[in-house]
């Protein structure tokens, strides 16, 4: 250092930190070693451990140590093909599955590879942004609204497109849902006029369905089911399995794009080369599903759905706006009906927004800015996952599934989250 | 497929085909698959176990399922850098490790953010020249000789530089010792000279020293210890400990190169997030060592020196030409002497050098046109791992470690290795 010609660094990575999910991790990590009490709800990270067949399966596979076919593990594309067809109703080729070293990695050579814009509905998660600027690819964000409950509309869609005047142009569109950062998702309706828009100028959909497994009510529905023939159906075990720390991803083809999925499979041979081996084992059963996942899962929903339901209650009877989510395990706040006197205490955007809340009460949640949102307006995403999943999961099973979880429930397993939720709350009045 | 505009390809990556070393792995299993022997001599992957310590550690931290910190878990990161000071004397300090899951994946994220030539003296791995090709990054090679042990020398080093009239010109040199794919490694003496140029250019030594605890005298010097402001070294745990397929791999910077580090943690962060949990927590037992680890790694090196010292005089007795390997599992042979004979029979090159091999004797090894030497030289790379490493192991344990290995342990566990190198001295001639 000290000599500028020791910097010779790609321009497209010059000034891009750390993805903000995991430094306002490490940054809570900080407060918490100062003695101050953090509310982690900035990371989003799985509360519920990996369910116990699943571990016990690495175990069992521990001494695995070749190294793996660059696509993954014959068994494990297999159960994961399966997967997709029983859970979702999606006919998918064990031929055609991608396993990587999470589904990010493998989003990061889809772009790598393939030479298009790329078109984000925002809120959009975190990394689809930085991803392409790494790559040094055009991003074109198309802005939702709180009034669609910030889910695109063929109309957006549409509009972009016509604007282009290129039909056929190399796109992406990547569609998230149920969504991080809001927790909505998409109905048939809603997604069948989006599948006609894309086919008609035939567009890819990278389809993000890591949450798929976690809508509150199990009913998630894949786009894959309206568009086929260019749908590529991300998931993995990160967040409905738990296991986000295991990192696998999965990504299912259909057979018209194998070009892609072998490209993406080229760059893996010169990269990753194949994910962990114990863990693509473990992972099998992770995919072959059953009783006690089918439980585990149950049990997670209710839950989830649980802290949603009752967290928006109190956001929105004190005027901050904000949506139920229908899945995974986000809450997206939108302060604007207090834009005066938040900009009256200095907080001028999402970023300050987030750092004063963060200094005054020690909840840590991310800005909406991060999202990809217009830096100015006052979001922010709140990730309720800072309780102990398994107390939680132990607790819920004494309780029939028929039943609704009683409020003393909250009390004895989801404090902290309840307790953020009223002090930020506390704070904006 | 069938229409033009699906195919949208980052012209970087069309035409590159899956790393060599993998597919020819997958080709020799299709053949075994068609009933033919193979004797798989193409993929460098150790022969030997993962360490049972290093197992057990695996299962007892089976369910760690958070996602760890980009750069690594700060107690890996310790007994990396603890590793590096005990065994090479090079001073690491923890905050200058990073983890990656496999050596290769951070070899990419180098070149990926480091803007500058990347010169690789041949003949080298296979995967340095086509990352920088994915990446759009000038390749310089640098010939070696047969008669210089395929090592680089000071002169050629320094009369490429000269020829570029540029001093500072940002550029990274990759050395690799003990090499993949000759096992040939460099002196204190060798080294010190090559130092001392790098210093005069202020140039970047990428020194991969994954095969550093597999010199088979455990006398392996780092060339960070004499050029440590500008030296990352590259290990991990593929090799010494037998784990390719766990996918984990360690680079350790000097301080003066954090910013490029802290380039690679911040696409790591948008990439492949962190390593695999609980393969980052088994690793730490393998980093601290201890006697078990040493036992495993004395018997691995008597019995690879054993097999590279025998099969070079099997080779040199039929006048291929080799030179005896001081580490790691490789013999890189040289048909050159053959030439003719080879050409009448349609040999051309090291590609249908290394087919024609394969078909005919059914032994698999690797041509040197994937090491980046020129395409005609008649050169291939023989990885002899193919034995049980397991058995191996059993057998070398009952021999004490001062006494050489007799002849009828060679009969008992590695009969198809030379089995195999009898067979391309057969074919030879």
């Amino acid at each position: 250092m000290g000599n500028d010609r020791y910097y010779s660094l790609n321009l497209n990575i010059r000034g891009i930190g750390q993805s903000p999910t995991l430094a306002i991790n490490e940054l809570s990590k900080q407060l918490q070693a100062q003695g101050k009490h953090v509310y982690r709800m900035g990371l989003g990270q799985s509360p519920f451990p990996v369910p116990s067949p699943v571990v016990d399966a690495l175990k069992m596979y521990a001494h695995e140590k070749d190294y793996l076919a660059v696509n993954g593990l014959d068994i494990l594309r297999k159960a994961v093909a399966r997967f997709h067809r029983h859970i979702d109703g999606v006919d998918i080729s064990p031929k055609n599955v991608l396993i990587g070293p999470g589904s990010k990695e493998l989003m990061f050579l889809l772009q790598l590879v393939y030479y298009g814009d790329i078109i984000l509905p925002t809120p959009c998660w975190v990394s689809y942004a930085p991803q392409a600027k790494i790559i040094g690819r055009n991003i074109r964000l198309i802005h939702t609204t709180f009034e669609n409950k910030w889910l695109i509309t063929p109309e957006q869609l549409e509009t972009y497109l016509s604007s282009e005047n290129d039909q056929y142009k190399p796109r992406l569109l990547v569609l998230n849902y149920p969504s991080n950062p809001h927790g909505g998702t998409y109905t048939s309706q809603e997604l069948k006029p989006i599948a006609k828009i894309a086919q008609k100028h035939e567009m890819i959909i990278l389809s993000d369905e890591i949450y798929g497994q976690l809508h509150h009510e199990g009913k998630h529905v894949s786009i894959a089911r309206f568009y086929p023939e260019r749908t590529i159906i991300s998931s993995g075990l990160s967040k409905w399995c738990g296991a986000g720390g295991w990192r696998l991803g999965t990504f299912a083809f259909p057979p018209t794009l194998d070009w892609l999925m072998n490209s993406m499979a080229a760059v893996a041979s010169e990269t990753y080369t194949s994910v962990s081996a114990p863990i693509q084992y473990a992972a099998v059963r992770a995919f072959e599903g059953g009783i006690a996942i089918e439980r585990y899962l149950c049990h997670a929903r209710r839950i989830l759905s649980y802290i949603g339901k009752r967290g928006t209650e109190i956001f929105a009877g004190a005027g901050i706006k904000v949506h139920q989510p229908e899945g995974a395990f986000y809450l997206f706040i939108d302060f604007s009906q207090f834009s005066d006197k938040l900009i009256s205490k200095g907080v001028v955007d999402s970023n300050t927004l987030c750092e004063k809340l963060l200094n005054d009460t020690g909840v840590a949640i991310l800005p909406g800015a991060s999202f990809q949102r217009p830096e100015e307006e006052l979001t922010a995403r709140l990730a309720y996952v800072n309780f102990d999943g398994s107390k939680a999961l132990a607790m819920s099973e004494t309780i029939p599934l028929s039943q609704s979880l009683p409020d003393d429930f909250a009390d004895y397993c989801l404090a902290s989250v309840f307790e953020a939720i009223n002090k930020i709350v506390d704070w904006i009045k």
